[in-house]
């Protein structure tokens, strides 16, 4: 989680929403990525989406059952249903997020019949400096 | 539609499931794709993402609020939620999803309230052919 923070503080620092994405296997990091959709002219550009495209390009498949993804920020609809696509094996995320979140809020997507692969979820983790970023960043914007 | 469901079965013969899309902007073409996970390696790469983020890059921003999508299936959570982030001005698509569509089925993610932008959205358009092209291919699959 501490370079998925690194990665959210690299995001801010570029204009971007700070949230930073990191995959690991076997515990060793894979991949590190930062939401970048203003920066890349890529409304998906979201840090998880960067991340699992990263990973997958890496390791020369289409399915990561094997990989963990860490994120500060509780995942969207889009990088859930992502998420799912990709077999990810468990998800560790920071913040919640009422207003946009898919997970413990809004659609609940890993509780849906139509989804197709469900993580183990760990929410909470390193919370505090991910809620921090964001409340900064949206501070300092205003 | 048409250019949707001449990827789609462009896709077919690369071994992907069936899907493919397009994107308007006043009644033009700006982008085909197809659904491409596998040859890609990329679990991401649904025909609705690879066509939001070709348009995105043509167009050098990262929201077509003035672009319409089509696409021949009911898009799933993730493909719904690309949608949103991209703000799509309006959906077409083909054949319905009842195991992974979030669209009329599942999370039906536009009707939620984190969802904060909803297209306008026709469902059925060359819902026959389309449907016809994902049935033809999983029956040759078994």
């Amino acid at each position: 989680m501490a370079s998925a923070l690194a990665a959210a503080r690299e995001a801010a620092l570029e204009g971007e929403v700070p949230v930073g994405a990191a995959i690991t296997l076997e515990g060793q990091i894979v991949a590190v990525a930062a939401n970048a959709p203003r920066r890349l002219h890529d409304p998906t550009a979201h840090a998880e989406m960067q991340v699992i495209r990263a990973a997958a390009r890496l390791l020369a498949r289409d399915r990561l059952e094997d990989c963990d993804l860490w994120v500060t920020l509780e995942p969207c609809a889009m990088c859930a249903g992502a998420i799912a696509h990709a077999r990810i094996r468990r998800l560790y995320y920071g913040a919640s997020d009422p207003k946009g979140g898919a997970v413990e809020y809004g659609p609940r997507f890993f509780s849906q019949p139509t989804c197709h692969h469900r993580p183990d979820v760990y929410g909470g983790i390193g919370a505090r400096e991910a809620g921090d970023l964001l409340r900064d960043f949206f501070a300092a914007r205003r």
